[in-house]
């Protein structure tokens, strides 16, 4: 066989031990605050049913959706007038010769699972997931074709609110303890498009409205604010917003809960809003739920509140029917590392239509970059090996491998080097590695019984006894550098 | 949109919180056990280009690829002439539409990656990967197109003896740590089977008589036995194998190192093989190395070596090139729960054919079944939540929610049901999540700063100030329980 240059399928990434370890980390930060607030693990696979798919993500995402080949003979089946007729028409071919696809998100797929195990499970039911999904997008800068999402969603016949509040309380537990200080946890009510809809004159658009400050974070006013004009609002009202939202979230600048209501009650006020009794009705609803999740939010946690409000902030408008949040860190310039919101209606395309529920996703690539580019990752994180056990001699190489069983034995990560003699290549060994400490067995000071601790950050050394040399003895001596 | 029964793909499954709890544990145990040996986690896609999949797993295992479609209008391009003429030839037709596929396994990938990174990585690389693998096999019990992969694999120049013996010593301590106690780490050399080709008197034709004894283990002597005369074995030669390994893992039965090591030099003693000089040379280099490599698996470890040997395990003829290795427990009648060997030449289809590794892999999954058959999951592996906080009125309800907060931040799960006042279903969610105590609040109890603490374990419950509870508390009262 010829050898092949090897390369990867475009969009997708290899992760090799020293990153894997970083993940770990993070995702490891997402799951423990997951399981403290009494959120489960589901795993789903990662093929599911065409049909299960199909039309959920709008006719954009179904462009995305990577699809399985049918197993066997597929083709044999299609007649060749079929095939000729719908050559250039994927979305009819592609049933035909693949019944499976790759998870998309893990909204679905939950959707599904509650769907078929509704009967089985505890309601409400808690779950978190963390896996990744695929998507055929176009690759660039900090975006792939198969990334990992970490979800949190609460779904029940009814959500408290206090799991809503907890849900926006795990976002600001998450990134303190991965060590963000600046970001700000938005929220907003999705209900109040309608109302912003009524101020600007272009009531009952608030789906095409909401598409368009979608796009505010990404393109600003400069693009969007002629694009609300295009759209039919008032340009006094396009010019409201651009004031009371310099830049949403671009430049940090936050809204406090007062300015939201005071902003909210000022469109209320409008001429167009003030005689409509459903809008006053429904905003009034929204607020009060809002203001009952904030109360909940600072009883949740004692860290200072991380919440901000933005009345623009729409999210998804196909899904979301309540609150919803997002996470910005605008100095990281990452766009959002995490939304999510609240929902209805997300089950019924399984047939179950009562079930509403309550979701958050990390942005866990976006936070991985984030933290490397702010230094987050503290030294410890990034450790592989314990110790690198080393002999200058082949006298010493059985003295080594059995100190290094005796190690493993008390729970560090050791490893014998095989290339006696070679400290060069060894102590090269340690730092791609990333090992703490390579400890030499040396005949001179064996005969001491002694062994050499070469410490690979600091470039430090010292000798001592093999049998000082445990977890606790690694602890202080680095606390010491 | 009409809603459509939701169903899973065939062969894949859901786990849920109760079955993820599970498979963290033991995926914990080996991760831990990978670490201390200094292997580093690696990851890689789930898809790759097809052409780095092709033609590695022979004929059958290339059918048991699963391809993913090109994005767009992926059959544009094709010819109908083409079409027509491919129609019934999927190994033609593939290429054309799918240029990605997904991960059939993890070693082709880990050759793929060292190709790519050779000059960046640590020598000799290893690294543990615990990721999914598909295959268009038919389902069956047991059988399942998604499974888990946990493997380690040491790649270099060439592999010490001491990393040889410590991936078997890895799987001995796993397996222990799991709570496994009859079970036998079978070990070989796939050189050995020159030898016993030569001895049955079809010198030459290893790799049909390997082929014939993998099938060993579900087939049995009564079918092998014919099909090994068939290929041309002497009887009496297949007569000796059959009574020297009776039903090699099936049973129980193990060879000891004496036994192996007669049985090998009576084979080297009969007249088709005593004057093949290439034969002694290349039986006896296998037999050293496997001798050393048992020495230094026994200065490894302190718990009784659980090594046996046979001379007839043959995995995967295609692959390995000297020692072999196969954890069983015919106890338990699964099947292997794991097994790996020696591999020169799986990097050169990369252009890189002077690197060599050794491997292992556990079957997680039937590692996950046997350990449900035996009943090894201790009580705390199954835990969801440590407290439910449940009101018994809503006057109750704040108190609740705020201790709630409070046990979080202890470090502990906990979480405040929703359903004030109904007992009887808080108590069912405590059970279905697999909580460990519900924490009562009623009118009464409050009065005197006392809450009822309900353990779900044993129905006992008992008066407590929610001071005392922490998670000591709930370690101590379990203990006593």
């Amino acid at each position: 066989m010829e050898p092949k240059a090897a390369t990867l399928a475009r969009g997708t990434r290899d992760f090799g031990p020293a990153q894997m370890r970083r993940r770990h980390y993070v995702f490891g930060i997402i799951t423990e605050a997951f399981r403290r607030y009494g959120y489960g693990p589901l795993e789903t696979p990662a093929m599911e049913q065409l049909v299960t798919l199909t039309g959920k993500y709008g006719d954009e995402g179904d462009k995305l959706i990577f699809h399985v080949l049918n197993s066997g003979n597929f083709a044999e089946g299609i007649e060749e007038g079929v095939w000729m007729h719908q050559r250039s028409n994927p979305k009819g071919l592609v049933p035909l010769i693949a019944e499976k696809a790759l998870r998309y998100d893990l909204t679905v797929p939950l959707a599904r699972f509650v769907a078929m195990n509704h009967s089985k499970i505890a309601w409400p039911f808690k779950r978190y997931q963390i896996q990744p999904v695929w998507r055929a997008d176009r690759p660039q800068k900090g975006r792939f074709r198969e990334f990992v999402q970490c979800d949190a969603d609460i779904v029940g016949h009814e959500i408290s609110t206090f799991h809503r509040a907890e849900l926006l309380r795990i976002y600001q537990e998450v990134l303190e303890a991965l060590g963000f200080h600046s970001f700000a946890v938005k929220v907003n009510d999705r209900r109040l498009l309608a109302l912003l809809a009524a101020y600007g004159g272009i009531s009952g658009r608030w789906a095409e409205l909401g598409i368009l400050l979608d796009k505010l974070d990404k393109q600003g006013w400069d693009k969007v604010g002629p694009e609300l004009v295009q759209l039919g609002m008032r340009s006094d009202a396009v010019e409201h917003l651009q004031s009371a939202l310099p830049a949403s979230s671009r430049d940090g600048s936050v809204m406090s809960w007062e300015t939201y209501l005071n902003t909210v009650s000022r469109w209320m006020q409008d001429p167009n809003c003030i005689g409509d009794a459903g809008l006053r009705e429904q905003t009034e609803l929204a607020l009060d739920e809002t203001q009952r999740m904030v109360e909940a939010y600072e009883r949740l946690g004692t860290s200072p509140s991380k919440l901000t409000f933005d009345p623009c902030l729409a999210r998804g408008i196909d899904y979301y029917t309540g609150p919803v949040v997002e996470v910005v860190s605008p100095a990281l310039g990452l766009g959002s590392l995490g939304g999510g919101g609240y929902y209805s209606g997300l089950t019924a395309m399984f047939g179950y239509p009562d079930w509403k529920g309550m979701g958050i996703s990390f942005g866990a690539e976006r936070i991985l970059e984030g933290m490397e580019q702010l230094g987050l990752f503290r030294e410890e994180v990034g450790r592989g090996l314990d110790i690198l056990c080393y002999a200058t001699s082949p006298d010493m190489e059985l003295v080594a491998q059995q100190w290094t069983a005796r190690w493993r034995g008390l729970g560090l990560a050791a490893d014998w080097y095989s290339g006696t003699g070679k400290f060069k290549k060894a102590y090269q060994y340690a730092q791609l590695t990333e090992t703490v400490a390579m400890v030499i067995l040396g005949d001179r000071e064996w005969a001491q019984g002694e062994v050499m601790v070469q410490w690979i950050q600091g470039d430090r050394s010292m000798k001592v006894q093999p049998e000082q040399i445990d977890a606790a003895f690694l602890r202080s001596a680095l606390k010491q550098a």
